[in-house]
């Protein structure tokens, strides 16, 4: 840091993406984007939309909030679009986290909810998952804290009902929770429906994964008009244009197309689901996913062992060196021709420590 | 706001752009947009890489910090794109302004300097521009606080020269003097030279005017190597991903066909002066501008009568309700037959007025 940062930010330490290495072609399964590319009319869209640049984007992303109230079974009151989930998440700590206001998350999750407590300077609870890796809605009940849960949970895979998340938003209402919803399209069931009951729940969802979009930045906050109106406040004093033309108009042409995409969710659930199977024949634990992404582990191999075979044979994975998960590693549900190639690989890799056999 | 905004938030004022009406079509003179449509080439670009949007952007905007280094003459470590020169002017409050170190900035200047203050809780010195709408630079000297300057400023157009500037920043080592140079390029000397000698001194930039990119959103910091680090630490703590594949790939093509959006800029120059010329035979008051805007006052007619008269007949422009400029209006320079249209509606309302002839 220079001698003119804030003293404040001193023992900030920000978050590290997925790397994205540029030496060599691998077969990228580190960061949870989707091996498909956007339909031919979100491309279209977005391409007609890149003439129109010299003039701003509609701030207040009239279209779009129309088209995603419709997917959503919600009003456009009720959604805040932003320049992917990452901002709306951002914006929900600072507007709903303070010094009297702790926000608990597991100590297993998105490692960015530590990153927004350090930055902003609102107290973390840390809460452990069980030992089986999943989150005990128990421990969230009655906390008097505002909490935000990914759901499913990253990069566990796992993921609570509606009514579980329901059994903690209704126990304090008059704390928020967040509940982040990336993964919501590969199998689990989305707590959208609940903000029309409850005006503490925010859910966040994002284009990047279920629509093709990681590159072109899209996200959306859901609830109850009072709190988007009070994310709205902070989105217009924080950066307002931020959701720029091309990015609005894929996002509807996405919403458009929304059968294509569920289409390609319905293929990486069954990839998904191949690619556990093959993985449990070669002796891994695979975390029972609900998400574009399986978390694994095997006796016969370290997560920084597998993690560094595959990429020296072109294929990236993600290793956590991280208290209880050290031993996993995240893989993200490609094509059926990308999971066959990471899985030949770690036949190999087992074969060359004289371990499981192929 | 809901009863779940942190009370950190309850005296907020989000700022608020320019209105982007949709129930008529405008001649839109109100937010400082360019005329002129990205380049053919820029278009191209930002289209090809929408077919990649289900791969994250490079979070490093490697490509695009090399390109933008060779046209600003500095090195890539001394860039970091952003989102809108809005998300570099926020990260700069967030990383430079405390309750230790407060931030000065004139009363009469852009909107955001006061509303990131209030967001972040850093005490604001408002500085009185001199009885001219100008800055006077001894005001800012020796201040012992963080200081940031709009040169050219808005809405009043009026620049600082370099060694201004330098008087500033080298007054005062110890702080950090932001100088916010969105429309340096009508007629503005840049200060980036100045950055080799001075580590205090973050310019920042942005494509949203003189590279047609206002709805592409792509804006820059430019300091010394340690400015940069700590202003991309807060990057990575807040949203890694801001700048989407389609606005990189448009910002590398635009700065490739740099010389279209100079010819442009030129051209925007002379036609800002002969609108400053018409509008002064016509009676107004007109500041030396060298934006790509005009902030003219008429004894003639109030700022806001002006402007709402112009509403009416289809022109938009902008007026600030505010104290000192109540009289004047902020007139965008657009195309020569935009002005026209402008100056044939002035003449009009001044006739009706029975004020200044045509």
């Amino acid at each position: 840091m220079s001698r003119f940062l804030s003293k404040k930010h001193a023992s900030l330490v920000p978050y590290v993406p997925g790397e994205q290495p540029r030496d060599m072609q691998y077969v990228k399964l580190n960061t949870n984007e989707s091996p498909y590319p956007p339909s031919p009319a979100v491309i279209a869209a977005a391409a007609a939309e890149a003439g129109r640049m010299n003039l701003y984007c509609d701030p207040e992303c009239t279209e779009l909030r129309k088209k995603a109230a419709a997917l959503y079974g919600v009003r456009p009151e009720n959604i805040l679009p932003v320049n992917g989930s990452d901002e709306i998440l951002y914006l929900a700590f600072l507007a709903f986290g303070d010094e009297d206001h702790p926000i608990a998350f597991p100590d297993i999750s998105y490692g960015f909810y530590p990153v927004y407590a350090d930055l902003l300077h609102i107290p973390a609870h840390v809460v452990p998952l069980k030992k089986d890796l999943s989150i005990d809605p128990a421990d969230y009940r009655g906390l008097n804290e505002t909490i935000v849960l990914a759901n499913p949970n990253a990069p566990t895979g796992r993921a609570l009902s509606p009514e579980e998340v329901e059994s903690i938003v209704a126990s304090d209402p008059d704390r928020v929770v967040v509940i982040d919803e990336a993964y919501i399209d590969f199998g689990g069931v989305s707590c959208v429906p609940l903000i029309e009951k409850y005006e503490n729940l925010l859910v966040t969802q994002t284009f990047s994964k279920s629509r093709s979009l990681a590159g072109g930045r899209l996200g959306f906050g859901i609830g109850c008009e009072s709190l988007i109106r009070d994310l709205t406040t902070l989105k217009y004093s924080v950066n307002p244009y931020n959701v720029n033309r091309m990015t609005q108009a894929a996002g509807c042409a996405a919403i458009d197309d929304n059968d294509y995409y569920m289409e390609n969710a319905r293929t990486i659930i069954e990839t998904r689901e191949y690619t556990a199977r093959a993985l449990e024949e070669l002796g891994f634990t695979v975390l029972p996913s609900k998400a574009n992404f399986l978390f694994a582990e095997s006796p016969a191999i370290s997560g920084a062992d597998l993690y560094a075979a595959l990429k020296q044979r072109g294929v990236l994975v993600r290793h956590f060196a991280k208290d209880r998960i050290d031993n996993f590693t995240r893989i993200t549900v490609g094509t059926r021709e990308q999971m066959d190639i990471l899985l030949d690989n770690i036949r190999a890799i087992l074969n060359d420590k004289g371990g499981s056999p192929a």
